[in-house]
């Protein structure tokens, strides 16, 4: 991975960062964003850290989470220089109104828009967290135990701790390095996989007894009525849609979140090469090949019959 | 880790060899046992690969899983040499009443019993796939794509796909080399966790409705009236146990699945410091600290109410 000149010289040139990520925040963009701002203040350089949205629960695990702020306001955010991670435009991370004394681009996220004074986009990432990593490494600042565990934690949830495809052998290699400076792996586990609430849980089982398998598409649910029965809220559902997933039979897991009375958010999962951006974008959403999500108004019944429709239909 | 010189000289000089791995075999016995047979036989000696269990249907991707036999009818053993992979006694692999020229242990876990004329124990080790990947290197014969790919799956198992403690640096580093060497690690994923039968993922919701949670303990239980009306069996059941531990507040999972009208096989999983062996033990059953087993004669009732006793009382 090589590292743009003037992005080094950038961060070495100039003294106050507002580091920003994009709103519902997670490991990846969390982890990228606390380790840059520690190594930039080791280069005694003033960092602030902002996402829009809270650092969930089950992050909170995470050294130096605190330094998150959720609010500009009072900022006077025009003496500081944007350096925008694991996103690519101002309003992904809610920052649209705010003005920079300059701005920089670290993403692997392909760029939709032209943005940014400063860019450097590697789509082959398997995850922002690596980007970072070798730019700690070419500033020259160390790799803390508390760094390590931050980019671990963004390895590992982008990779679905190294299950998926862009596992690659850099990325074991730089892991294996996350490790020796002290990040440990069953902490990062822990803390991502084994922090649900009871309730959450409780929920996971409703949503799992509403299962339907009509044509290797796994349909589940979640409605309103049941995030009251169990005093959780759509925030709860993350990662719903990927159990139906281990069934070897399903292609397409499809679960419907209800948003209100007629409407509901539908998060789809695929395995292969069938591709759910193309399926969402015929109702107006997106996202990536495998996962993708879109909302659609109707009954249970009837939005479950277009999407299987169009499923079908351009399998 | 060092590899003991008697081993070597043995491994060289000998020509036959019979490797035999433990009874209810998972990835890391078959892929380490596999791995073994393939390095060997470019060397130019015969190998036999027994297992007495046929290997599960979601181990089929390993390449050279076909190399498995699992009668030793017909086999003059005492023309071969013994290698007894992930276990330490005979009887752990169901070979007590055969006889060999001579036996060798290697084994990642505490040996019980003094077995085997050569004896390599490290019980640090993550995985005896870790054991082979070092004695493959030096026995001087290539990490071919195959064998990548059940040292690699040898190595996912048994780190929880690197979620577990045990995940240090060496293996996610031994885990770059064999991804390096051609493991894909999805197409292992996928072979692990993403296999699963329709009936054997109904069967696990039906499992999850009777979860109960007292004291820190979630008890869930599958009846032979389950696994009637789903076409499935007990080894449907693997990891069954491991789902409640998803949840903060438990500390103890435990498993009962139904043997007899009166009898449970009950699997614990823990988490942190909690002994689920010394629990196990007061039962007459074993295991690990995190993972162990038992089987209980009454009522599902009186059987976890005896459990819940011994555990309140051991914490």
């Amino acid at each position: 991975m090589k590292i743009p000149h003037n992005l080094l010289s950038f961060l070495k040139q100039e003294d106050d960062f507002f580091i920003a990520t994009h709103i519902n925040p997670e490991g990846d963009a969390l982890g990228s964003s606390i380790a840059l701002s520690m190594a930039l203040e080791t280069l005694g350089k003033k960092t602030l850290v902002y996402d829009r949205d809270p650092v969930p629960n089950y992050y909170r695990f995470l050294p130096g989470h605190e330094r998150l702020i959720h609010s500009a306001g009072g900022i006077e955010t025009s003496a500081f220089n944007l350096l925008l991670l694991d996103c690519n435009t101002p309003d992904r991370a809610g920052i649209e109104a705010l003005e920079f004394r300059s701005s920089a681009v670290i993403d692997h996220h392909e760029t939709e828009k032209e943005f940014g004074n400063l860019k450097w986009v590697e789509p082959h990432a398997a995850a922002t967290g690596m980007m970072i990593f070798f730019l700690i490494k070419e500033l020259g600042t160390p790799i803390t135990k508390e760094i390590a565990l931050n980019l671990y934690t963004a390895l590992a949830i982008d990779t679905g701790t190294f299950r998926y495809d862009k596992t690659t052998a850099e990325v074991l290699k730089v892991a294996s390095e996350l490790v020796e400076a002290g990040a440990k792996p069953s902490l990062v586990s822990n803390g991502l996989y084994e922090t649900w609430s009871e309730q959450r849980f409780r929920l996971l089982i409703m949503s799992l007894n509403t299962i339907e398998i009509r044509e290797n598409v796994a349909f589940t649910a979640v409605t309103n009525e049941m995030f009251q029965r169990t005093g959780t809220s759509a925030e709860d559902t993350e990662n719903f849609s990927g159990f139906p997933r281990m069934m070897q039979n399903v292609v397409v897991s499809a679960f419907f979140r209800q948003i209100s009375d007629n409407e509901w958010k539908v998060s789809l999962r695929s395995k292969g090469d069938v591709n759910v951006a193309q399926i969402a974008a015929l109702f107006g959403g997106g996202g990536h090949k495998n996962a993708a999500g879109f909302k659609i108004k109707g009954t249970l019944e009837t939005a479950k019959e277009k999407l299987l429709h169009h499923i079908t239909g351009t399998k």
